[in-house]
C-alpha cells in the first residue's frame, strides 16, 4: 500500500557519494572520540572488576578482560589508536581489539551498560579531568602573574578608564586584577567539577538494569566523588557537565582577551609600556626592531573560537526529547577544541608575562600627563578643610586650568598659586598631589597601595594534588 | 596646526539627529537601569551610615541623606521611577532628587565613592536576587514535577531513544529526569550567587579612596557575605556575576526547551499522551477540539533568546582594556531579558505541568508496541540462563521475528514457541516480557522502579528564608 | 479512564500568578509588535482593496473598511497605539478598533487571509524599510568619511599591523578602507531586501484559499516586486527575511566596531591622533581637558548586542517543524532591538567622523618612526638595481640597523653610508625614503595614492529615492 | 632603565612548554591551511605569470616558476602536503619546495606582493569555490524533492500548525516548501560569491606597491570576476567573504534542520508517516524492525555547530584595528568545519529524501481527523451562502461539535443535520468537506494543489557549469 521510492537516477546523477559510505561518514566518530581511549578504559575495567565482585560475570573472564584491556592500554600508549570507520567509535574499536586478544569473554564486558551510559561516563570523566589540567594552567599563569606584580608593587603607572588617564595606579595592583579574574575562572571550574561528579556508568540504555549492579563501587573506582546519578533517563541525555566547562572556559577566555588585548596596545611604539620577548613575537628580517604581538593577538582571536564552541553546543541541545538523541554526538569536538584552545593561550599568556619586559619610566611618564591626581587634590579638600565634595570639584577644575596653562602637573604649582585658588590649601596638600603620593595615600581595602599583598585566592592550594595532565 | 572639522552641510545634508540629542540618547541608561532604584538605594544608604560611623560626614547630614533616601524609595514604589534622559541614569536622578529634598547635605552622599563602583554594587545586587527568585522558580516547577511524578510512580510509559520505542520506563521517572536538571540548575544558580558575594563598593572609580572607609561594613549591610573586593581596578571591570547569570539562565532554558519540546510532540494528536488545560493553551473559534500548545512553544522559543542575551554580554566583554568602559553599559539589558523571559517560562510550564492531563492508556499502548521488552529478553538469558551476552541477542533477534510475523507482543507467544527458539528459556521468562514486568525487574539505583523516593536535591530546603522577589 | 490534575494546592502554594493572567502575559506581543500599526494597516488596506476588485465582498464594506482604516492611522500617529493585552497584538487591536468604527463589516476583512500570513506580510514589510533606513544611515556615514578622507587625501599616517607601525599611508586611504567595508554592507542590505521581496499575503493559514484571490494584485500593491510567494506552507514558516537583516545588521556592526576601537586607541593620550568633539564625548568636572569616547565605546559594545539579536532567532528557527509555531513570535524582538542599535551607531559615528579634529603631526610623527619606508628600500634594490628579493631584504636589515645606531630615519642617512652598506645604492633611493615619497611611489591600483578618487561604491545613487524613515 | 624578567624558577616549575616549541605551536597554521594548496598554487601562477608579462621579474625565471609550481601541485595531489611546523604556513611550504626545485629564482615569485594579500587571495578563492560546492549539493537535494514531490502531488497530509492538525495539503506541497527555502539558499550563496569576486592580491602587505604590476590580469587570471579590490588596507583587513558564506552556511543549515526535525518526528511509530530506509538509519540487532534516524539527528545536531562556527568568526573580528592582525589567522578552522558539515548534511538530507518510504495511507488518515475542514465549512458558507464571517464560524462550530458527538467526521454528516444546524447549508457543501475536496478546492497562488508546477526557482540552471568540487 506504501509507496516505492523512485530509482536513484530520477533525483540525480549527480549524487555520487554511495549511501553507505555516506552513512559511515556522517556516523562514525572514531576519528575524534578516540581521545577518549584511557577513559574508555578506565571505565571498563571498573565495570568489569564490578561485574566479577557482583559475581554477574564468572571471575576467570573479568580477570581476562582486565588483562586485556591493560594489554590495550598499552597499545595505543605505544602506538597510537587506530582508526576505522566500520568499527565506528573508541568503544566499538576497544571492544573488538579485546575479542581478538582474549576471544568470547570479551562479549561479557558489555553486560548491564549500553553505548548510552558508556559514552557518557567516558566524556564525563575526561571533562573532569580537563578541568584540572585548565585549572593547573590558571595557577601557572596566576603565578607568573604574582612574581611579576611582587617585583612591581612599587612601579607606578596610570589607571585607564576609556583608555584615557584617569588616576595612578601601580602595575603591581594591576597585574593582580588579572589575578583576582582568574580565582574566579579557577572557582568556576572547581564549581563544574564538583557538579558534574555524578558517575552514569549504571544507566544503561536509559532505563537502568535488572542485573544486581553495584553502581557506587563502579563510581568511586573512578572518582565520581558524589557517587552515581539519580536518574537513569537524565543519565544518558545530559550533557550539562560539556556545558559547564565550555561556559568556564569561554568565561576564562574572556578574561585572557582583555589581558592580550593590553599587551597589544602596550606594545605599540605610541605606548612603549612592555617589549615583548622574541620568543613570544614575531619579527620582520627587514625591520629588526620591529617585535609583532601575534602570540597575544591569537589569544584574543581564540576567545572567539572558544565562545563559538559554547554557542554549538547549546544550539545543538536545544528541545531534544529525553533520551538519548543522536545529535549529542556533536558534543565532542567543541568540548576537545575549546580545551585545546585555552591551555594554548594560558601557556602563551603565561610565557609572554613571566618574560615581557616592562618599561617603568614609560609608565610613570603617562601617568604624570593628564593631571591624573586631580582627584586627590579635591578628596584632600573634602577630607582636610571640609568643603563640600561638590565645591572641592569646581576649586579642583580652576587649578588644574591654571596648570594647563602654565603648561606644568598639579605637583608643580606653587603654594602661593594654589593659595590664590583657595585659601583653604596649604602645604600639606603636597602629600597628595605627586602621583606617588598619590599611589601611597590610598589606602582603603582593595586598593593599589595593598592589593599585592591582599589578594585572596579562594582556590588556590588545591593543585598541588591534581593528576598529571591529558594528553 | 591641526585641521578644522568642515562644516556639516559638507558631509551630508540628510543627516538630521542633532548631536546633543543624539549623543543624550546614546548615553542615557535610565530607560532600563531605573530597574535598579532600590539596589541603588539601598547601597547608597549603606554607604551613608558608613560614612556617618566612620566620621567622614557629620552624623546630621548623614541622618538627612539616609530620611531623604527612605522618602525616595516611598515615592518610587508608589508612583514609578521618573525617566528625564538629562538625568543620564538612575544614579543621578536619585541624587539629584535627594538635593531637591535635603539641599546640600546631598552632595556629601558621593564621598569615597564614584559611579564606577555604585553601579558595579547596584547591578550585582539586583543579580544575587534575581538568582534567589529563579531559583524559587525552579522549586516551584520542581515541586510540580514531583507531584506528578508521585501520582504517576506506576504509570507505564515508553522511554524513546531517537524518538523511537526503546525500553518501557514510568511516567513518573520521566518527569523526575527533568527534576534532576532543575536540580542542576538550582546549584548552578547557588554556585554563581556565592561567586558574586564580594562587594565592589570602596572601589570608587577604579582605584580606591584616601578616605578611611569601612569596607567591610558596607559589604556586610548589603549582604555581600564574602566581604569586599580584593582589587580595585577588578572591581570596576568584573561583569563576571552578570555572566554567571546568563549561563545558569541559558543552560535552564536549554531544559525547558526539552520539556516544552516533549509536551509539544505529546500533545500531538498521533501522540495524544496528554491534553493540555484550557489554561495554557489557545483553542479555535471554529474547531472547538483543538489545544494549540502555545505557552510550550513559547518556552522553547524563548531559550533562544535567552542564549542570545549570553552571546552579547559575552561579545561586548571581548578585548576590553581595564578599567572601566563604556561598552560595560551594555550589560543590563540582557539579564533584564533573560531573566523576565526564565521567569515567565518557569511559571509557565509550572502551570502546565501542574494542569496538563497525562493519558495513561496511549502511552501504555505506546509502550507495548515495538517489542520494548526485547532487551529484557536478552538480559534474562544472560542473567538466568548464562547464555552470552552476543547470542542472547541473536537468540532474541528471532523471538522478535517471530512475533512480528504473528502479530503480537513478545508476552504473548507461546511458552513452546520460545522454546523451539531455545530450550534454555522456561516459564520464569514471562516475569519480564511484560512492560510493567520489565519496569519492575528494574532494580538498579536510578532506575525507573525506584527513581521517583531515591531523588537526592543537592540545594533544596534552601528557598524557604529566601527574601521575597525582585519586582 | 485518563487521570485528573491535582489540585493546585498541591504542587505549591508559592506559585501565586494566576493561569489566566500568566498566559496572557505570555501570549500576548502588542506590547512590542505595536510597531508594525502602519504595516498592518497598509496591509489589511491592500487586501480590502483586492477583495473589493475581485467582488469577493461588497464594495460598500469594502470602502467603509478602508475608510476606517485611514481614521485608525490618523488615531495612531496622533496618539500611539493602546496596548491591551487581551487583544494580544496589533492585528486584533486594529481589528477591534475597526468594528468599533464601524460595525459589522468590518468583520468582513479577515475574510481570506489569517494572522498567519497576515503578521509574515507586516513584519516583513516592516524589515524591507528597515533595510532601506540603515542603507541610508550607511550612506550619510559613507559621505562623512568621503568628506573628511577628501580633506586628508595627502595627510601621511602610519599604516599598522598587529598595531606595530608597519608601512606609511594616508589618512584618507585609511578612511576609505571603512568605505568600502560599509559598500559591502549596502549591497549586502540590497541583496537581502531584494531576497525579501516576494509577498506572503494570501497564504492564509498555510494552505491557501478557495476565495478568488489576487495575490499579485496585493503584492504589488505592497511593494513586493517579486511578486507572492510561491509556496503557502513556506509563505508561513519563513523568517530568512529577519535572519537576512539581520546578519547584514551584524556585519555591518562589526565594521563599525573596528572603526570605534580606532576612534579609542587614537584618543588615548599615547596615540593622540585626534581630539574628539564635545559633542560626542563626556568630559569630567574635574579634569577639563579629558574627553571621554562614550558614543565610540557604545558603538563598539553594541556589536555585542548586535550579534546576539542573531544568535536569538537563529536558536530559535531550529528544527521548528512546518507550518506556524507559536515559537515564531520571538522574532520581532530582537530585529527591533538591532535596528535601533545599528541604527544609532550608524548615527554616532557619522557624527563623530564629521566633528572628530584629526591630529596630522601626530599622526606623521608616528610615521617617520619605525623605519616604516624599510619596504620601500628593499623593494628600490630589487627594482632598480636588479637585487634579487631575498638578498635586498638582508642589505635592508643592515641599513636599518645602521640607521638605528645612529638615531636616524633612514632618509637621514647620508648616501656614502648607505653605499658602503651596498655599491648599488645612488641617490635616486631618496625618491623612496621619506614617508611621503613611499607614499608618493605607490601607484598600484588600490594603493593609498589613489585610493580616494578610484573608490568605487556598487550601491550608491540608489538612496535618493528611499521612501521617508521608520518611526 | 626597564626592568629585567625574573628568571624561570620564581614563577612556576611547572610549566614545562619551552617557549620556542610553544610559540610555534600558537603560530604554526600548515595544520589547517594546507587545504588552500590549489589555491595557494593557482595563485601564484597568476602573479608569475603577470610579472613576466610586467616585465618584472625576467621571462625564464618566471616560466621556472611556473613550472616548478606545476611539479608541485602534482607531488601534492599524489601525496599529499607535508605538514613542517617551522615552514609555519602552506605559502612557505610551497615557496620553500619552489626553491629545493629551481633554486634562487624561487625568491623573485615574492615580488610585490606579501603574504597578507596572498592569504586573502587565497582563502577567498577557496571560499568561492565552497559557494560553488555547496550551491550543487542544494541543487541535487531541491532535484530529490522535486522527484518525490511530483511522485506525491496528490498524496493528502495533514498541514500542521501548533504541530496540530490545522488543514489537509499534499505531500507534494510540503516537500516543496523544502524546495522553496533552499532557493532562497542558493541565491544567499550566489549574492555570497558576487560580493567576494574582488581579487585582494596586489594589496602587498596594506599599502600596495611600487611595481607596475597589472591588478586587473591576475583578477581576471584567477576568476574574480569584479576585478581588484579598490582598497589596499580593506583588502589584508576584510573577512567579510568568510562571513557571508558562513551565515550562508548557517541559514541553510536552519532549514536542514527542520525538515531533519520533520523527519524524526514522522519516523516515531505514533506518525508512522515515513520509513527511513537502511541506508540512512541504524538498526538493532536485537529489535529488527527498529530503525533510529541516525542520519536525520545529526544533521539537526551539525546546526549548532555551524552556527557556533559562524558566532566564532564574528567574535574573533569584532574590534580589530586595521589592517592586518594576527587573530584572523582563526578564520580558516570556522569556514572548512561549516563546510564540511553543511556538505554532509545536505548530501545525506538528498539520500535520505530519495530513498524514504512515504506512507499515504497514515497521512491520510492523520489529515482526517480532526476536522481539518472546518475552515471549508465556514470559507464556503462566507463564499456561497453570503454569510458573514463571523457568523459563519460559529456556525462551524456548532457543526463540528455535533459530528464530535457522533464520532464522524464533518464530510459523514447528513445534508438534513447540516440543514438544521443553518438552513442556508446545501449539497454542494460537500464538494468542500472530504480532504480530497478540500485541498481541490484551494486555488490561489502558492496553495498546495498548483504548488508543484508553480515552483520558480531563480537561481536554477546555474549549476551546469559550476566547476569541480574542491578536495
Amino acid at each position: 500500500m506504501s509507496d516505492k521510492p523512485p530509482s536513484q537516477p530520477t533525483w540525480g546523477g549527480r549524487f555520487e557519494t554511495k549511501p553507505a559510505e555516506l552513512m559511515t561518514r556522517i556516523n562514525a566518530s572514531i576519528g575524534f572520540d578516540k581521545r577518549l581511549w584511557r577513559e574508555d578504559i578506565e571505565a571498563s575495567k571498573a565495570h568489569a572488576a564490578m561485574l566479577r565482585d557482583q559475581k554477574i560475570i564468572p571471575a576467570e573472564d573479568a580477570d581476562a578482560i582486565l588483562k586485556g584491556l591493560d594489554q590495550i592500554a598499552e597499545e595505543y600508549a605505544r602506538d597510537g589508536v587506530p582508526v576505522r570507520d566500520e568499527l565506528e567509535d573508541i568503544h566499538m574499536t576497544v571492544e573488538h581489539r579485546l575479542s581478538e586478544l582474549i576471544g568470547p569473554a570479551a562479549g561479557r564486558l558489555h553486560t548491564a551498560r549500553s553505548r548510552n551510559d558508556q559514552v557518557a561516563t567516558d566524556f564525563k570523566l575526561w571533562t573532569m579531568r580537563a578541568c584540572d589540567d585548565v585549572q593547573r594552567a590558571i595557577s601557572d599563569l596566576q603565578d607568573a602573574l604574582l612574581a611579576r606584580a611582587e617585583e612591581h608593587a612599587e612601579t607606578v603607572m596610570p589607571g585607564f578608564t576609556h583608555l584615557q588617564v584617569a588616576q595612578p595606579v601601580t602595575l603591581g595592583h594591576h597585574l593582580m586584577a588579572y589575578h583576582a579574574m582568574l580565582d574566579r575562572d579557577f572557582v568556576r571550574l572547581m564549581d563544574a567539577e564538583l557538579s558534574m561528579s555524578e558517575c552514569p556508568l549504571g544507566a544503561a540504555a536509559l532505563a537502568g538494569t535488572g542485573f544486581p549492579i553495584d553502581r557506587e563501587a563502579t563510581a568511586q573506582a573512578l572518582g565520581f566523588t558524589s557517587g552515581p546519578t539519580a536518574n537513569s533517563l537524565d543519565s544518558v541525555s545530559d550533557r550539562d557537565f560539556a556545558l559547564d566547562f565550555l561556559a568556564a572556559a569561554a568565561f576564562c577566555s574572556l578574561h585572557l582577551s582583555r589581558l592580550a588585548e593590553e599587551l597589544i596596545i602596550w606594545a605599540s611604539p605610541q605606548f612603549g609600556f612592555v617589549k615583548l620577548s622574541d620568543d613570544y613575537s614575531t619579527g620582520s628580517s627587514i625591520m629588526p626592531q620591529k617585535r609583532n604581538p601575534d602570540a597575544a593577538e591569537l589569544v584574543r582571536g581564540h576567545s572567539g573560537r572558544i565562545i563559538g564552541c559554547l554557542t554549538s553546543l547549546m544550539v545543538t541541545m536545544k528541545g531534544l526529547p529525553l533520551a538519548y538523541s543522536k545529535d549529542m554526538q556533536d558534543d565532542k569536538e567543541p568540548v576537545f577544541e575549546a580545551y585545546d584552545l585555552l591551555m594554548l593561550s594560558l601557556e602563551a599568556l603565561t610565557g609572554m608575562i613571566a618574560t615581557v619586559t616592562f618599561v617603568p619610566e614609560r609608565m610613570r611618564a603617562a601617568a604624570e600627563q593628564g593631571f591624573s591626581t586631580a582627584t586627590d587634590l579635591a578628596d584632600w579638600l573634602v577630607r582636610e578643610a571640609g568643603v563640600p565634595f561638590r565645591e572641592a570639584h569646581h576649586i579642583t577644575g580652576r587649578a588644574v586650568k591654571v596648570a594647563e596653562e602654565r603648561g606644568c602637573n598639579l605637583d608643580a604649582l606653587p603654594l602661593d598659586v594654589l593659595k590664590d585658588i583657595d585659601q583653604r590649601i596649604d602645604e600639606r596638600v603636597f602629600d597628595v598631589l605627586s602621583v606617588d603620593a598619590s599611589v601611597r595615600s590610598r589606602t582603603s581595602f582593595g586598593a593599589p597601595r595593598l592589593s599585592v599583598s591582599a589578594s585572596r585566592s579562594r582556590g588556590r592550594g588545591r593543585t598541588d594534588g591534581l593528576p598529571p595532565r591529558l594528553s
